[in-house]
């Protein structure tokens, strides 16, 4: 097959880039070369992206797969509008050994060609952002300027440090090696070694419905890139953003003089379940996922013979003793429990704060003023429509309004939900979140605070003191798992017990935010999102152990 | 507590060595800083090792560890005479709490103290290797010299290189950064980020008794200095080196000012199974087990709470095609099945070769012609019984000898196995390997070759073809697991053919070996040992991947 995407001309555009990354995992300085702005992508690319997301509505995404047994679709965005899309159903009995045939050849291509391979078909998505976030947006229910950043460069920035950390781990062993070793007065032993980077298998990634980006590229990229082909099951609520992204992983793939069929996209009838089925099939040796802990515990109890990494359900938690920035702290607050209506694995749900109230730079505050405050600041926040559409986005799926309507009673309202009306999507369900007080003293209390409702619900919980804060923020992390931990206190002292436990117990901790960054909020090459050491992930995005165990190295050894 | 270690004296002995092996994980060149020849020791040391050893026997070894509610032990050598040593019988509801007592101290550490005092542990190890060279010949049969380096230096050698991975995994990322995020006109975002490499918990190393330092060390050393406290769980017919590996641990720990119950050790009743028992805690975070498939199945499918580490049964192969040096491949061969009675997790086991014969350097060789030959290598090579004895050491237990015996009703016996006296120990059960011819052709053949027959049997199998012989180790590889692969050949399509069958399921390869490196033997900081990619083990010792998940990273982030 003549190449159109030579090794030379990969190496011209996309070296200079992985070299960056891989400084950038090193230092963990500010980095990105995807950029955040939708101005960014040239005059027409916003029309271009619109044209092109409704071109694909109401068609049939024809991959070119093998094995394909009929077609499956039928997304309705949360904003309203049915997308209407049809994609590969697959017959893994098909599909499988063609996914396995190229795999010789991925893996002798070497660490470097498939890292650059890589790049270019994130270069390629990105080129697409503008379409790629009208799909993330119609899927997610993400507001629009939301979908874009956090669907497209922000998601490709996390699948380029996956290629990164793959480049470099598959690297640390040399492609050979002269083997010496002297014997006293005879001659030295001597060998010749080689050192191949291995795949496992087939990987497969289970998409999620909130982020299938942002949450799907770390392991699609981190499999391909360590030579395994990847399936990737999307969500069946959120299979446009993936489909495109196999689309065009397995253009580049062809153009660069492999089997596109590295790269396939499995979409399901709905209720079929095939996640369980493709799961357990021999072939598949890796598996990624994002989703309910229920489904993520079936998975590293049953897949046994895959490798799972596994994002579930966390409660995060923020203590709130004292502040030197009482207005930052509230407005900084009240923003990460707007966006996307809490719909992230990151939002903060239960603020701890003192039933004595909480010293600040404006003077002590009582408990019931913090929580009222912090109401006033989400109502200010989200009191003009256009404003509140833009960050919220639209409830995902039922469930969550469910959730969100049931959270009222659990306890005082201390901020109730409103409904935002979207004159452009008036079949969106967008709802600002709710705020409901708890007491850390009442045990009837716990069966809410200690569970993840996950949407746009927040409880005020209050503790008897910081203390009390960091036992219940222990115990929280230990046993219920924590993607975030939040705090803020001007007391040295409390700053380091705060640090103790999230230590102890693998959290990521954010203190004393107040500003334009949020707690929620991760930026690759430099933050971790998860830990992997509590039950709310069995993997952090992205380190060396979400890369090594991707791959084997073979040793040939020979006399020399 | 005042450490009598510092850290200035513990960097000016060990940085060196550290950087040393940093360099050689990363050139894979040869490198060791433990000296093989047991002369290298000093003068005296042969004599004070021994004075060592027997002074331990018949004593009740007080490690000083909280929770001992007994004692146990019953050791009896392979070469006849009762160790009599008694050892710590835990109460683990007592002893896990006081391991986790020290951990905290011992995580804030940071990197390269815990590796320093890794290494001034292994440091004080190798100054009394001839003591432990006793210890490990006296549980393991091994024969002097190889329980010396095996057992010796070679454990040392595993041991430091995973302290090595463990040093470099741990600060691929910095301790802290700064983080600059530019908002155009705005003020950029700052955040400043601490990064701190945190403990899974308890780690469990459940030792062989065949290797009891050799596949300890890999685990505990990675565990250790990943910041991990350390329970060793002894086999309980190999415990002596590894008590003695505690007790040195303990000491160095103390006197470095940390908590010397950060290791500890688990002996156990005959019967009584402790292994299973430990392995559920909850406090158990990691395991390292090195033994039969059905325990190391019941591990990874059990101990959820943890990461399970496993090396299990395989069946090694050696494809032999051709060969331009008959006697060279000959005698490497005799030497690969004798070495240690066969008891090797990496000596060969199926001989594979065409019935229609070789072409060699001597001349075309017939199946019978090669069989034979290789029967008269290895009378030779053990013909001298004082040399036989040193090459052959002890049969490790009674079931070694069952499977010999049984051994010889399995096919045409073309080497018998010849019990050889030993004068010194005139107890110990010394047997010459068995060599018997077995038909890939006859389908009642393929129980035997296709099943791991520890110990000093070999099966020449005749094969169709080369070709044939490709794709019964391939499926060998891909069923039974291989911790080593060996290939004799002369056509250089016939190594390409080998090596992609090693490539694609995951087995180390030794090609030509004809001089004195054996396929059974692997150096630390250069030869992987087992890929972790075949059913034989689940790891490899050493790479990125035996190490990363040991720890976890958690970042406190800060507002700037």
């Amino acid at each position: 097959m003549a190449a159109e995407l030579t090794v030379p001309l990969l190496t011209e555009k996309h070296r200079p880039t992985l070299d960056q990354a891989l400084e950038a995992i090193r230092s963990r300085a500010y980095w990105s070369p995807h950029p955040e702005h939708p101005k960014a992508y040239g005059e027409t690319a916003p029309a271009d992206g619109l044209a092109a997301h409704e071109a694909v509505r109401g068609t049939r995404l024809d991959l070119g797969q093998p094995g394909t047994d009929g077609w499956a679709g039928g997304e309705v965005s949360p904003f309203g509008p049915a997308l209407a899309v049809e994609y590969p159903h697959v017959d893994p009995d098909v599909l499988l050994p063609a996914m396995k045939a190229g795999m010789a050849a991925w893996r002798d291509a070497g660490p470097e060609v498939r890292a650059l391979v890589s790049i270019e078909i994130l270069a390629r998505i990105g080129a697409r952002t503008h379409e790629f976030a009208h799909a993330v947006m119609h899927t997610s229910g993400q507001a629009f300027m939301m979908a874009f950043q956090a669907g497209g460069p922000h998601a490709q920035d996390r699948g380029l440090e996956a290629v990164a950390y793959a480049y470099a781990e598959q690297t640390r062993v040399p492609g050979q090696a002269d083997w010496s070793k002297p014997q006293g007065k005879k001659d030295p032993l001597n060998l010749g070694k080689t050192f191949t980077a291995v795949p496992r298998g087939i990987a497969l990634v289970i998409g999620c419905n909130t982020f299938p980006t942002w949450n799907g590229y770390p392991g699609l990229f981190a499999s391909l890139a360590t030579g395994n082909a990847v399936l990737v099951k999307a969500h069946p609520r959120a299979v446009l953003p993936l489909a495109l992204t196999v689309q065009v992983a397995r253009e580049v793939l062809a153009e660069a003089g492999f089997d596109p069929n590295l790269v396939a996209l499995a979409a399901e009838q709905p209720g079929e379940g095939i996640a369980k089925t493709l799961a357990l099939r021999p072939e598949i040796k890796i598996i990624d996922y994002t989703g309910s802990t229920e489904f993520g515990d079936w998975l590293e109890q049953n897949a046994r013979q895959a490798l799972v990494y596994t994002e579930k359900a966390g409660v995060n938690t923020v203590v709130v003793d004292s502040t030197d920035d009482y207005r930052g702290m509230l407005s900084n607050l009240a923003f990460s429990l707007s966006l996307y209506s809490g719909q992230m694995c990151t939002t903060p749900q239960n603020l701890l704060i003192p039933r004595d109230g909480i010293a600040t730079d404006g003077g002590h505050k009582t408990f019931d003023e913090v929580v009222a405050d912090l109401a006033t600041s989400v109502e200010k926040l989200l009191g003009d429509d256009a404003r509140a559409n833009a960050l919220l986005g639209a409830l995902v799926n039922p469930g969550v309004k469910e959730r969100l309507e049931a959270a009222a009673g659990l306890g005082e309202v201390a901020l109730a939900s409103r409904t935002v009306a979207n004159p452009e999507f008036p079949d969106a369900v967008v709802r600002t979140p709710v705020l409901v007080k708890l007491d850390a003293a009442k045990p009837d209390d716990a069966a809410a605070y200690m569970s993840e409702c996950f949407g746009p619900v927040a409880f005020a919980v209050a503790v008897d003191s910081t203390a009390d804060a960091l036992d219940l923020l222990r115990r929280t992390v230990r046993d219920k798992g924590a993607m975030t931990v939040g705090a803020y206190t001007t007391s040295p002292d409390t700053e380091r017990a705060v640090e103790q436990v999230c230590l102890d117990e693998s959290a990521q901790l954010s203190l004393n935010l107040t500003g334009g960054v949020y707690v929620n909020q991760t930026a690759a090459f430099s933050d971790f999102h998860g830990s992997g050491g509590n039950p709310a992930a069995n993997a952090a995005l992205c380190d060396g152990a979400f890369v090594a165990n991707r791959f084997r190295v073979v040793e040939v050894r020979r006399q020399a």
